[in-house]
């Protein structure tokens, strides 16, 4: 079924309410779940609400937490989250560093001990829909094994670069698993095939078969030890940064995915070295460069990092969000 | 053969001078390639100072340019690289970003109009080495597909993040494309395949032989449509933060590789948040908890970035450091 937006976003905001949010704070979670559906990114919008109710009820996420400063230093500040909801801590440190950066033209924020932010490209949407340039990311439970390895040791750790263009933000969104469990499941119900291979098999071999990688849980990381590096940067930077945890730690926690992890939030002003001018012609041109590659299938498009979600924006926000039935249904019911 | 360390780098420095370089700028650059080639790193170590002549002698790197400040705006700094070598160029854009760092707890620089900055983890290496945190990137010229396209529009854009740690320093420097060309030439040489998909054959096949990828050109972005939209941001913000060229103004300038290319330069401090004893354990705590996981490979080692570095700078310094025949024979010539 297809829902119009203004009707999820009330039932999200009625679940929320009911869990014991205020008024103001039930009103942006609710946006930001049904936004993220309305983008097309289903498993992180009406599908995490009953998830997030259900950490909640167990006291994993304390909906009426909010961050409090740790340190500033400079153009840099540390807040702990105090397992408040991840939304709402996420928006809180994208918006100080927003502050921070007209004043440094770079600002750091760095969050610990908060909980699962959703989709992370929101806080980047966010931050480009306001002008600016931000970089950030989190870190979460393991989830995937480190190159080499065969047991899960290394979380996804989705980061996100923005960059505001007026034609459409440039935005990446990326998990440094080459799928999720998530499309994993979905392509196995589908009884569909991997793209390209997604993981291991239990006898160690590259396979597109969903679900002999959610057998073995050796998933893949994107662009094997790339991507495995990768995920270990991100998680020790972010811990580090924020004198929070590492996915080692988060591990030991085990309050729900993403409880207790740690995010890092950078935002720079776009304009200053060029102007603004400058920038929309380079991105221009850049877009216009990539649009006019040779289609490696006759007919197709080239994207630019972003665009496929804003045209999954436009065609659900006239014809309503796709829901599951199920997941709607559930959603009444809370 | 192996040379030992002190002989290829006077050998490097002596080049150097020769090309008109002035006795402290020749130290630093002969220092650098013979630590990249030291590190393992061949193909931008000793094999890439017969390229560096060669730019020097086209007029496309003037080897006494030196980066001049465009622009200072709280934590960033904004510099012309003046196509000065880009080894030297990147040092100094890093060391820039490490002072600002200590005023602002973050530290921003972008370089424009630089030339080839040689490895990228250099820079990341001395960072930490220093005792800071830092993510550093490159665009450069075309020479990969955007996902979805046949033809080259996006560079590899090299990607570095360092973090210091006392038993060995945790650094990452990985192209954007699953393997560089460099690679796909030695694997053909030896007649061997790519440990995994590195590309399309020419007519769309995913292949493991390199050279029917050099034939396409058609090299794999790391991770697919991951690895390319990355490349899209790291290209898009450093032209923008930098106020110069992005790939596609790159490859209008053709002056060699990365020819007036654009550098990003994040220096953080790293123990500000934690103190030093938290980042240490939190490090090491990452570390462990990775090695301790099952191999996949009976007997197999899980590394941690940076690690196979180590090992064979180690290897390296004591049995003198790899050098082609040929490559060696022609810096004697130079």
């Amino acid at each position: 079924m297809r829902i119009p937006f203004t009707t999820m976003k009330a039932e999200v905001k009625r679940v929320l309410l009911k869990v014991g949010m205020t008024e103001e704070k039930a009103e942006i979670c609710a946006s930001v779940h049904t936004e993220s559906s309305r983008d097309g990114v289903y498993s992180h919008g009406l599908n995490r609400v009953a998830r997030f109710v259900d950490y909640v009820k167990k006291g994993w996420v304390d909906v009426n937490a909010e961050p409090t400063l740790i340190l500033k230093s400079g153009a840099m500040e540390n807040y702990d989250g105090n397992r408040g909801p991840g939304i709402l801590n996420a928006k809180f440190a994208m918006n100080r560093a927003i502050a921070i950066s007209k004043e440094h033209g770079i600002g750091l924020v760095t969050l610990r001990n908060t909980t699962h932010w959703m989709r992370g490209g929101t806080y980047g949407w966010d931050a480009a829909d306001k002008g600016y340039a931000a970089i950030c990311w989190t870190n979460t439970e393991s989830c995937m094994p480190a190159w080499g390895a065969k047991n899960t040791r290394l979380g996804n750790n989705p980061f996100v670069i923005a960059l505001p263009r007026e034609e459409g933000n440039i935005v990446l969104d990326m998990a440094m698993s080459q799928f999720s469990y998530g499309k994993l499941q979905v392509t196995r119900l589908k009884n569909e095939l991997l793209p390209v291979p997604g993981g291991y098999d239990k006898d160690g071999n590259l396979t597109s078969t969903p679900g002999l990688i959610e057998e073995s849980m050796r998933i893949l990381p994107t662009g094997y030890w790339k991507g495995s590096g990768f995920a270990i940067l991100l998680d020790t930077v972010a811990a580090i940064l924020s004198n929070g945890l590492a996915t080692s730690g988060i591990d030991k926690v085990q309050e729900g995915s993403c409880g207790g992890c740690s995010q890092i939030f950078i935002v720079i002003d776009p304009y200053v070295a060029g102007g603004k001018d400058f920038v929309e012609r380079t991105l221009n041109e850049t877009v216009a460069y990539i649009k006019t590659s040779e289609p490696a299938i006759a007919g197709g498009e080239i994207y630019y990092p972003g665009e496929l979600s804003a045209k999954t924006r436009k065609e659900n926000m006239e014809k309503g969000i796709p829901a599951d039935d199920n997941v709607w249904n559930e959603i009444l019911s809370l």
